[in-house]
């Protein structure tokens, strides 16, 4: 519902608010990180992906994380934000199972070493979760 | 339902109900084009693609042409694989606006070349099923 | 001059602007191309591109044109998007050599067969440009 | 025996020798697509790849060519290259089943695509083969 | 010899018996890192890649060596299986010098940084192996 | 001016004029940890790309490393030669400025986690320079 696009919303509070439902912390360091080299970027990263994209009404979020986490896995070549993207998956519901699940597919797209590291990395971010969780370790504990 | 995995069906069967199920006449194509130069791998694209992972209960067949639709547009290197899967995710189910948002996703992740290219691929597979489907142009007319 | 960001500009405006001095055919052929599939898109690939970062004061177009030949060349999957670029390039004011240069390097890079193709694509549009431009054959002449 | 470098010989003279060794036509072919574009290109292919680096003791050529048909399946990129380097593969001595199977086990790495494309390029190249050596069909006729 | 397919024996046995050939070390890692996370990919991580396609009679296992360590060098994104291989390389037969001509070779094909870090990775490889070996240092000391 | 190709230079001693020019520093550390594994490929890293491709007049060092830290930004595996460039396109010319635009354009051609990779780069190579330039922190301080 609060992916609706409100007429009087800039891209720029509109991407805020979608990255804020996916990932709120990861934008936000993102953003922090930027801020001395590459601000506009910082902006930009928000605006198009969050603002124009991942706030389009034809897709839901849960598919929206399913597509990304699938082709960083494939592409091997981006571990920081598929780590991201693996815990925006649980953040918008999608089951450690099926997340596990879109990656070991990739084995078939973009072979068993994409697949393998992609593993890895989602077992690091459910052991953080773990982690911070304790003491359920439960994702969307009542 | 048809992918419950039966206690006594083999991976080339199991592969090969699920292959039918996602996109039949593609799977047989691919399977009479290796006939002469690599019968073998035929087998293989049927029983560890299809066999094994597509017909796994933890993630729904839409989802996981989701997946796949994503990681071959984002790789930008098999066209004829891209196309096969947008076929076949229109086949379990997804719509023609999910499968567009989808590849317009990719941008974020791999790049507007890619994105672009996934465009024109679904446009062609559009267009096919179009032709093919005359007068009504639905994907699941009753 | 004409990249100078007017305040009173939309970032749809400042991109179609900006895009018309780099190559305004090849833009008018991606919106017409996505006008029945993702109209949506055909104005993203003018806003954030060109209306966010082509109109950016920071680098000038040669050497974003040099920077993109490369890209497209390195990545090796985009072969119609390097076409446009090498266009776009010589529009800018690289000459055939320098582009066949930035081509050349990404041998190093990327590999012989990255450079290779990336050649062929420059011969083609060369040629193109020839059999248009005819009798002079010169990208600017008086 | 002819890779064996000779003292008072060039790069260039040496590559052009082991490169006829290997594929003399496909050899020609870049050197005279490159005349009109890039001459020097022309010759560094022929100096570092096949003066410097195929012409070098430690691996033979048979090797040489499992290691290159390998990484273009792999890549999946550049398939003209690829073709060349499966004729060149059969002209040092590889089988058509050995080929075969290096592309194969491509899947494992870069994913059925990948592998798919690599064997429908294998298969042309065979095809192309067998219509222009009748009746025999064999790759080493005596 | 070991290689042959016995009738009686299943998939996953063949795998396991010829990745303990290979590399049984490594082998027990991947399975054992993955029996938290997704346990059924590791038995597809032998039954395909070992059981199916390292076991067929038609390339040994130097030239399947050579080949994997060829694309794993020109992918470039994945540093922990490329020395897993460069490793397994060496298991089978291969010398450390027909290794590190495999991964020079590639600066062909995927460019110098591809096989600068292929050759970091053999030369770490390498390293751990003599740091084993002392004192004789030796691959297949008698 | 001291790229001119002078008769008389081998190709050895003008690529290691003109890498010293470029960056010195990186191109001693490469050459002597590629010693012990692979001394030839260390001349091959000098020669080709050094002494054939970066002394070519026809293209100035700047544009050479606006391409070469677009291509290695947007293929986004091989962080330590893109380190090396993004500190050599400082040290031929390149503003801080100049390179964080080519590298934020790629956002456009390979995604964003290949831009915000390259970023974070560029991040650590400035701050090392300020590290080591203290107090001045300019790069070309008279």
């Amino acid at each position: 519902m609060s992916r609706k696009q409100h007429e009087s919303e800039s891209r720029l509070e509109r991407g805020t608010r979608v990255l804020s439902e996916i990932d709120g912390v990861a934008g936000e360091n993102v953003v922090s990180s930027l801020a001395d080299i590459a601000p506009d970027f910082a902006r930009y990263v928000i605006e198009f992906p969050f603002g124009d994209i991942y706030s389009r009404p034809g897709l839901d979020l849960r598919a929206r994380e399913v597509a990304t986490v699938a082709a960083l896995t494939a592409l091997g070549n981006a571990a920081p934000q598929l780590k991201v993207h693996i815990e925006a998956g649980l953040n918008v519901g999608l089951t450690r199972e099926e997340i596990t699940e879109v990656i070991m597919q990739m084995a078939v797209y973009a072979g068993f070493p994409a697949a393998l590291n992609g593993l890895f990395a989602a077992k690091e971010v459910f052991a953080c979760r773990d982690a911070a969780n304790e003491p359920s370790g439960q994702e969307h504990a009542a």
